[in-house]
């Protein structure tokens, strides 16, 4: 996999992209501001995925293909045994029984891997393995616990019927079958079967590489002591950073920059060269100080809008560098950045990857208490979902609406999404929900 | 992370561990055979949860903590605003309206990360940015969008009250608090808290390092040619590898291996060293070449045995070489080594991680034609489950009872699990599954 350059195009850049505008954006929703589903929708319309490449195909798990896949052998590639045995003519063990057994004599022996020299002459056996192929002339296989399992004799004590234990050629796949379309996601199932038809190598999208950085100068890296009275640690780039990696995302991690606009423009320069997409947190308000708003639009053609959603309303997105990296820029606050990664960065990140769906699956889910709602505003309330005994999913709000409550976001397992014209939920109500964890 | 040794203890090994005897396995069931659960039971009280070690917060993603984490800091540490404008004493702009607003003179400013060197005096503000701390003698926040933003004196359009905009300290986590406990498995928003009260590290289980290996002299490496009419590619390594990924194994695919004895015991002891679980696949049958069965005693104790289960009759256990490695022999069927996987060797993985529960949750399914199950047998069918629109999870078996039928198995999206004493089920009956993938 080539770390560097995977997005350049064989076109000669004109000299100097950073200067070409981007789509024009939405216009507005009802509210005065973009609505979530415009922003997204905008952000994805602005990426394209990523360029397909051949893979190993153990590498591939996970991943997207991008080709039809059709057998090039049947399954199984020849008519062979089921069971450990031996290989008769069913009419020749017609009569067998516990008290009545037929006596055959052995006459050869197949394994698995092994070509059938013999062909199977009336009123004989051949000892045959498990996978081995079907001599010809054989129509049945008697597993060994209905014989004496003898060597040159062999006793069945049961009767058979043609095909019994016989497993025949292309009755799983036959040669030619369509078997992956492009745009398939694979799982652990899929890439046995690519590996049983012999594929080594399958062309899908890779794993974009996602640099994640946190902007504040009241940040500092975990571990270390904390400096002044106001200074706080960096959580968001290692909240973002960890759900980019599970959302599929190889992951650089670049942690956390002051407000110099200088330092800024520097290191999200140095991360162009090894990014399919910078997500950035902080400085993208209306403070004086937020910073990545203020340096941004020098190094690239950028968005900074306002979205009818609580928490996340400040979002910017870019593209940026000479390469057109996508930027996706978040707010500050850990709830904000957590739930604008979910409505914007994680579908981005599918996109990037060729999988759909793009956004989480909607369920529903009951609420167990009233719920209220800011007026024009998508609201993506922490939840934690539970499931009752006849099978209903519940869902309580976790905290409150503060966009600084990490203990209560780290206890959720869910965002509750209301609408934009819905202020009040009744206790009972169902609601829809994005679940973040695997709930039963 | 160190590679090799994981596991060796401090203690003086005896002279050869490999003639230790395993525990005393479990009495056959009703049927004569072993029952699944008393054989899984069996092989996860063989094994030890992985010893813990401490790891990056980020790459501690999906493990299991073993400490109980409290937070040694508050959050947030100190009083501060939500938002970007002024902090004011609230009585001072109770009367403030659009028509009638306040002027007040800005006394200083205050960024986050910035101690704040002014005390406001009343009839003042001072200009405050989000997550600064909120100077001693101010009490509330009037955001930039009530007032004209101005800079020596600024006019306040919106009654403020006590507290509003405001973040108090230790509202979010107070120090002391106990945050996580022992077993708990790390997701991103954990990751994210645990940083922000400034861990770098934590202590986990690692991921266990499993070794997967194919025997059968009839396999070929995909991508190579097939030599000869009746042989077949390996598919059993790289479904069972991608799916121990999938569970959460640093997972080293090993390939295949033919069925000469010394072969096999050569390959095995030199996986030893840098395994903590074995999985092989096919050479636990019947068969005259089942060269597991047959050299593995020579490597250490073993148990090999039948369960009653379909597909996955026959099963092999082991603790092999000095360091006693756990090692569990799957038949060589692709179905039934996918479906032991799911019965045994994805709890074993859970298990070295300390991450519970070991097996996946059961859930109701209603199934939608006619069902029959071989009685004495927990059989677990292939199914693709759906859910209607009133959200009731719909189950219909994907393909036959074949052990061979790998496109059904890659098909399908969930195993349906019929306990021993079940014969058939009618359409319209609810049963267990357990589903392999996300369904809605």
């Amino acid at each position: 996999m080539p770390l560097f350059g995977r997005k350049k195009s064989d076109d000669p850049a004109p000299l100097d992209r950073t200067r070409e505008p981007l789509p024009p954006p939405p216009e507005p929703g009802p509210s005065g501001l973009r609505t979530l589903d415009d922003h997204r929708d905008y952000l994805l319309s602005c990426l394209e995925p990523l360029p397909a490449f051949s893979q190993h195909v153990l590498d591939a798990l996970g991943l997207s293909l991008c080709e039809d896949v059709y057998a090039p052998i049947s399954m199984p590639r020849f008519d062979n045994s089921a069971m450990d045995g031996y290989a008769v003519r069913a009419v020749d063990v017609e009569a067998a029984g516990d008290e009545s057994p037929v006596s055959l004599p052995v006459v050869g022996e197949v394994a698995a891997g092994q070509d059938a020299l013999h062909r199977l002459s009336p009123g004989t056996a051949i000892k045959i393995m498990t996978g081995a192929p079907l001599p010809a002339g054989a129509d049945a296989v008697v597993p060994y616990e209905a014989t004496d399992r003898g060597s040159s004799d062999v006793r069945v004590y049961a009767p058979s019927t043609a095909g019994q234990h016989v497993r025949y050629v292309g009755e799983d796949v036959e040669a030619g079958t369509h078997l992956f379309s492009v745009g398939q996601q694979l799982g652990p199932r899929d890439i046995g079967l690519l590996a049983g038809i012999g594929h080594d190598q399958v062309l899908v999208r890779p794993r974009p590489r996602v640099a994640v950085v946190s902007t504040g100068t009241e940040l500092v890296e975990p571990g270390l002591e904390l400096g002044n009275d106001h200074q706080i640690y960096d959580s968001n780039s290692y909240l973002l950073a960890a759900a980019a990696r599970q959302a599929g995302a190889h992951v650089f991690r670049v942690g956390l920059v002051s407000d110099d606009p200088e330092q800024v423009k520097q290191l999200i320069t140095d991360q162009l060269v090894r990014a399919d997409l910078v997500v950035s947190t902080g400085g993208v308000s209306q403070g004086d100080y937020d910073v990545v708003k203020a340096v941004m639009p020098e190094l690239g053609a950028t968005d900074f809008t306002q979205v009818a959603m609580q928490p996340g309303k400040p979002q910017g997105f870019g593209l940026v560098g000479d390469d057109r990296t996508p930027m996706i820029m978040l707010p500050g606050n850990p709830v904000s950045a957590f739930v604008s990664f979910e409505a914007f960065v994680r579908p981005a990140i599918r996109r990037l990857m060729g999988v759909t769906p793009y956004t989480r699956p909607t369920v529903r889910a009951r609420v167990t208490h009233p719920v209220s709602s800011a007026p024009g505003r998508r609201q993506l309330a922490r939840g934690i979902v539970t499931v009752d005994e006849d099978g209903t999913r519940l869902v309580e709000l976790a905290g409150g609406h503060g966009s600084h409550l990490m203990a209560d976001l780290a206890r959720a397992n869910a965002l509750v999404v209301l609408p934009e014209d819905v202020t009040a939920v009744e206790a009972g109500e169902d609601v829809d929900v994005w679940l973040l964890d695997e709930v039963a």
